[in-house]
Formats: structure tokens, C-alpha cells, sequence
């Protein structure tokens, strides 16, 4: 966020009533272990990408209550004088460790860790869950839509089919899994994404004659742009493109109909004309299928809406942040449902010799426990990220971390990468503890 | 928002090359009418429930171009010259009508429209589309929500499941369609909306023991607080939390396992422990049809989360802003794919005698059609928002909107609330046109 705005109240109502009553009774300046995982993986997804773990930083940084905020505690009546004191001097002081973005993770991959008292890390958890759950998700299905790609251009262009803060981190979860580029200018401004663009079918409506808005468009952005060819007749509409921008038109945009038939039909008719060079740009409720779909066809290039902010059927990673670890002694609900492993984690994934991903070994880390010998292929996973509440210098940036989810694909068992549901690429495995 | 921050790049980069196109050829002046609605309802939804329109009016009151929004634009290229100098002056100037909050929507109900110049409404699209997409994606489960809960109790409280943001909207919907309220206290000090909370399972698991938890809690909160009693064994943890908390205990709350058995076991628990005032709030993965079929079970509370800020499987609501009037003349898309109707267009709801309505009337307003003659019972649904750029005086708040939709809901036929999927409440009637 460049908005240097406090994160403190992205938080849930509970966090600060349990942290008055810890105060009271002493047990707020307990050593913690939280941990943040997933107990499975949405619509038999075979893996998940990590997303948003430089936006929890920067939201941990910036979670400081001030007299704003602590007004409205105050005036709510959310904590007592003591509590609200307490808040007044929060900064975070302990120490996380988590996968970096762009990094694959399974069920039970210990993908953050959160050291500190249980004061200091229990406030944290609404805003990272927030953040890890939303970018996550879209990185995930993000993921699926660039492997359908194979290699063509694809442009996130849902900003629209979500609340306009979650559109610029989907943008940026979104190029992160490798898209091309995106539609939104605050995620340009904010994150450095290539954002793209040229019109709508408005903007032919707009003018008295597609030819007109078409003359208008290629006269302020050059006959390198896109123009949308489907607002009235395609056919017409290709003809005339080509015939105001000549042969040496960027590309042509479909955005309805069968766009697999339409985009054959779009290739022959400038092909005809010509314009052998003319991309294809398709767009309109594609999805990670549709877009496999289509990979026959002569497309040169996808827009993506609103299935890559919705996730594709799964508009959340499921992600909860647990109390692991109490003063070195392991901690775990123990009632029938949604039960958890106590303690520490830290995460090994085993390779084969040839590269390719075997199993995610989480191991305890708790007291006693010694972690585990890596093979040659075999690699940990978490990194550290902040240490005394500090952030670890030289932390991998966005185009490092795009580049580290493409070297992650590479590893999967080829299975992995099918669209299809199935069970997770690789086990996660726990090894008994005694 | 109280955040004064500028809304102005929460858009996508082809407005801005329209507007750039259309300052270049004249086009950009033309008188235009803009209108936002939703082809379809999502899943077999009876009805929309209209969301964020007072988050749009301040979008738009903050779309201003400040230097570094203009800074940036002007790196990517995104405008020339004069496009840049256009909107560094840029403010809306023209008139807005639309639904408000806690109306009902069904297909093709004119929800907003927006008149002005091309330039200065078709820059708003992708904020006004982003809010009005998620806030009534939300408000319209929410709704389904607060009908099956029949009465009861119902606290919102999924912002770990979606974007921080995303989260004060989704609280903010929930509450306008009638939850009780919200675990996220950014809602609270933005809008103003009852927070609640008490404690989760990391505050047992950080105790030594359940009873010395429930100690420290009913200390700092009162016994009128709400214990959550499913962290190690049930039965156990009602008979504690009663015999810490005395039979004056507020509520114990579960969160996992058969809910429905569960409930009618702790009742029957807590009534022979005299505890009969205590109430039972229960969550975990609750929908509509979960808070439905626990209709006759003894449960005084429900707490929502993942199905809320998911919309419950419909998490955007397909809302389209579409230019269908250029200098008084109806413009549409004529392709074979996603027409729209052309013309500004008014919507009258028509009602029997009894108050039930019978069918959203939806009529033209472009130049020389006159509007119908409203029966006794009928009622034109869109309000005047804004009016030269100023947001019209004394608009109904979000109390009344609450109201509203309250209101709204009683008078749409019995089918049109049911849960299941089925075709929209009343049709949406376009007269012919001649």
C-alpha cells in the first residue's frame, strides 16, 4: 500500500476483546507460535500459489492505532483504558517466517509463521488472514489461466466484477502468476504493473459510424492499437478496421459469441485482406477451460474478467491462522471437527534427482524437536521475512517472485498442472512425532 | 470513505485512450446517457438487492486527478497532453439517478443512470461498476441470510475470508440488509455499524485450562459474555463456562461439528443447569441453507462468515454500464451476443391493491416518450442522486435503506422468497417501443 494509512481496525472485534482479557489476567505476555495454513485446497485444485506476502508486511507495519481509531475503540467500548493504552504503543515486535509469494503451497504447508507474545500476534491475524485468503486465491486460479495460456498474451481486465481496492491486489496477484499486464491504472501507479488498454464498445456507439470511431482511435494511438471489431457486424467491422488502419493494424478485439468459430473466421479474413501480422485479442467470460479451449484456435492474445477476480469458483484460499505454541509447549483444539497439529512447523520439499517435486515434509520446530536432513534435490520452504518486528533486508521483489512461480511449475509432477480436480501434486507429509 | 484519497485510478487504462481519442475528435463533448444494470440474476436468485449506490456518490464526488495519479499517468503514456490537462481539471458536473440502497432489483432494472458529457461519465465506469458489483453481490446473500434466520440474531463476520477492504463493504452491506451486525471494527468507525466479538479458540489454547480461559474472560467482559465452548469437549465446556459464569451467562457459542444436534444438546444442558436464559450462537461455514435448516433447532444466534463476503457462491452481480443515449439518439450493440436496449430508461413497480408487487415496468425517457400513468399502488423506483455534480440533498441514510429493503421484501410474492433457485420475483416488463 502506498496509502500510508493505518491497518488496525481490518480487524475483528474478538481479537481486542481478547486481548483486554489476556492483559487482565497476565497471560498477554505469553510467547506464542501462530501459524497460518490451509486444511485443503479449493475444487480439487492440485496445488496453490502464495499471493499477498509482501501486502502482509507492509499491513503489519502499518497496524499502529491512532487517535482516530483509538476513539472509536474507546467509544465502542471495545477495550478498557488499559487495553486501549496497550494499543496506543503497538508496533510488532517478534519474528515471521512464511513462504514467499509465488511460492506453491499444499494442505498444512506452514505457510506463516508469527512469533511473538500472544498479544502482539493474536491483533494481526483478521488483516493477514484477510490478505493471504484474497491474493492467494486469485494468484491461484490466475495460475491455472496462465498454463492454459501456453505462452500467449493474457491481460487481467475484471477490476470491474470487484470492489475497487481487492481489483488493484488482483491485478497484482494476477501478474505475480504471470499475466501479461492489466487493466487497472492504480495497480500500474501502485505496483508498477504494464497496464493496457484502447476501448470499448462505448466508444464506437459514441460516433455516428464504426468507421468514425475507428478513424478517431487510430489517429490518437496509431494503427499499433486494438481495435474492438464486434459491436456491430464482425465481418463489417474487420473490413473497415484494416481498411482505416491498413495492413499494419496491431490487432483486432472480439469480445462476444463463440469466440473459437469468430477468431478463425477474424484469422481468414485478414489473412485475406492482408494483414497477415493483425493479432487477435479475445475476450467475454473466459476461464482457465475456455481458455484451454481455444488453444487450437488462432488467438493471439486473452482478456480476462471476472473469473480471474472471483477466483474461478473459489473467491477464497480457506486459510486460517492458528495458536500453535504457547511458551514452547505445543497447543491444538482437540473437539471433533477442524482439528489442528500443535506446534512450530517448518517446511522441507523433497525433489526427485531430475528436479521434480516429491513431497512437502512439514516437520515440528517446536523445542526438542531437531529438523530434518535435506537431500541434494531437497529445499526448505519458508524464508524469514521479519526479525524483532523489522523486515529482513533484500526480501525478493514482484518480478523475482513471478519468476520463482515459474521455476515452481517446472518442478510439479506433470499430472499436477491438469486442469482437471484431483488430489494435490505432491503429499503433504507429517512425520510421527513421538 | 472517509479516507479523502482520490478514486480516480480505480479505472481501467481503455477509458482513459477513449477519452483520449474522443478529446481528439470532438466526440468527447457529446451529451450521453450512461445506465448500470445486471443482464441476469445470478444461480436462480429471485432478486438483487441494490448495494453500495452511497459508496458510488462519494467515488464519484473523489474521482480527482492529483499530481501523482497524473504523474503516473504520464509515465505509462496513458494520455497526451491534453488528455492529462483535461483531467487535472476533471470533476463531475452532471445528473445521476438511480435505485437506492435496500431497493430490489431484477433483469434489466435501470439501477443507475448517468448523464453528462461522454468524457465525463464513461471515466467513472470502472468505480461505479466495482462498488455496485460487490456491494450488491453481498447485500443480495445477506439478504437470503437475514430471511432464513427468520428473526434470530445474525453477526457478519467473514473479513478474514476476503480483502481487507472488501470486508468494511461486505460489513457494510450485511448491515443494510438487515444483520445485526459486524466482528469488523473498520466498519464500525467508518459507518458506524454495532461491532460485537468476545473470543476465539487461541484464547482457551493460551490459557493453561479452559476454566482459568473463561475466568480471565468473564472478568474483563462480564458474565453477560459469550463463551466458546467447543475447544476440547463440549459438555465439559458448558458445565465450566456455567459454573465460572454462573446461570447468568450470556451465551456460549459453537463452532464446529453438527451444529443443529450440538445445539439441542447444549440447550438441554444449560436448562438442567438452570442456564436458561443463556443463549446459544453458533458458527462455522454457515450459508443461507444451513441458517435455514436450523430453523427449528434452539439456537439464538448465527455467526457468518465465508458465504457472506463470497456472496454465496455469486460473488460479483453482474452489473454492465452501457452508453444507450447519444445526444438524445438510443445507441446499442447490435452483434449477435449481449444486446442491450438502447435509451435512457425510468422503471415503474407496479403493485396490487394488496401491496404485492406485480412487475417492474421499465420505459424509455430518451426524447418524446412520455412516461406511464403510475396506478394507485405503483411507485417510480430510481430517485434523483446527484444533480450538476452535487450530490442531491437529504438522501435517505443507511438506517433508512435498512428499512427500505425490510419494506421492499414484504411486498414481493411469497415465491420470490424462497431459497431456491427458481425465475426472478416479479418480471421485468419493456413496453413495445414504437
Amino acid at each position: 500500500m502506498t496509502d500510508p494509512g493505518s491497518t488496525a481496525l481490518f480487524t475483528d472485534h474478538y481479537e481486542l476483546t481478547m486481548l483486554a482479557s489476556a492483559l487482565r489476567d497476565g497471560t498477554a505476555e505469553r510467547e506464542c507460535v501462530f501459524e497460518a495454513f490451509t486444511r485443503r485446497l479449493p475444487d480439487g485444485r492440485r496445488y496453490g500459489v502464495v499471493g499477498g506476502m509482501e501486502r502482509v508486511l507492509e499491513a503489519v507495519e502499518n497496524f499502529r492505532f491512532g487517535e482516530a481509531e483509538l476513539r472509536s475503540l474507546s467509544r465502542e467500548q471495545v477495550g478498557d483504558e488499559e487495553t486501549l493504552a496497550w494499543l496506543r504503543d503497538y508496533r510488532f515486535r517478534g519474528d515471521i517466517d512464511g513462504y514467499p509469494e509465488g511460492e506453491l503451497f499444499f494442505p498444512g504447508s506452514p505457510l506463516l509463521t508469527v512469533r511473538g507474545t500472544f498479544a502482539e500476534a493474536v491483533v494481526l491475524e483478521t488483516v493477514i488472514l484477510s490478505i493471504l485468503n484474497h491474493d492467494s486465491a486469485i494468484a491461484g486460479a490466475a495460475s491455472r489461466m496462465v498454463s492454459a495460456a501456453n505462452g500467449r498474451r493474457i491481460i487481467e481486465m475484471g477490476s470491474r466484477r470487484t470492489h475497487e481496492e481487492s481489483a488493484v491486489a488482483a491485478a497484482r496477484a494476477a501478474y505475480l502468476a504471470g499475466f501479461t499486464g492489466t487493466s487497472n491504472l492504480q495497480a500500474g501507479l501502485r505496483y508498477g504493473i504494464p497496464t493496457t488498454g484502447t476501448s470499448a464498445h462505448s466508444f464506437t456507439l459514441l460516433h455516428d459510424t464504426e468507421r468514425s470511431a475507428f478513424e478517431a482511435q487510430t489517429e490518437a494511438l496509431g494503427t499499433g492499437t486494438t481495435l474492438l471489431v464486434d459491436t456491430y457486424d464482425i465481418t463489417t467491422g474487420i473490413e473497415t478496421a484494416i481498411d482505416v488502419a491498413g495492413t499494419g493494424l496491431g490487432a483486432v478485439r472480439i469480445d462476444s459469441g463463440d469466440v473459437g468459430v469468430l477468431a478463425r473466421q477474424a484469422r481468414e479474413q485478414l489473412d485475406s485482406l492482408g494483414a497477415t501480422g493483425t493479432r487477435i485479442v479475445v475476450s467475454g467470460d473466459l476461464d482457465e477451460y475456455a481458455i484451454a479451449a481455444l488453444r487450437a484456435e488462432p488467438v493471439d492474445g486473452y482478456g480476462v474478467g471476472t473469473s480471474l477476480v472471483t477466483g474461478s469458483g473459489a473467491p477464497t484460499a480457506g486459510m486460517v491462522y492458528k495458536l500453535v505454541e504457547v511458551e514452547g509447549r505445543p497447543v491444538a483444539k482437540r473437539s471433533s471437527h477442524k482439528e489442528s497439529r500443535g506446534g512450530g512447523k517448518g517446511a522441507l520439499r523433497r525433489h526427485k534427482s531430475t528436479g521434480t517435486a516429491l513431497e512437502e515434509l512439514v516437520y515440528p520446530t517446536s523445542p526438542g524437536h531437531a529438523p530434518p536432513q535435506p537431500g541434494p534435490h531437497d529445499r526448505f520452504v519458508p524464508i524469514p521475512l521479519m526479525r524483532g518486528g523489522q523486515r529482513v533486508e533484500d526480501l525478493p521483489g514482484l518480478e523475482d517472485n513471478r519468476q520463482r512461480l515459474r521455476h515452481a511449475l517446472v518442478s510439479v509432477p506433470w499430472e499436477g498442472l491438469k486442469l482437471s480436480a484431483g488430489e494435490p501434486a505432491i503429499p503433504t507429509v507429517f512425520p510421527d512425532v513421538s
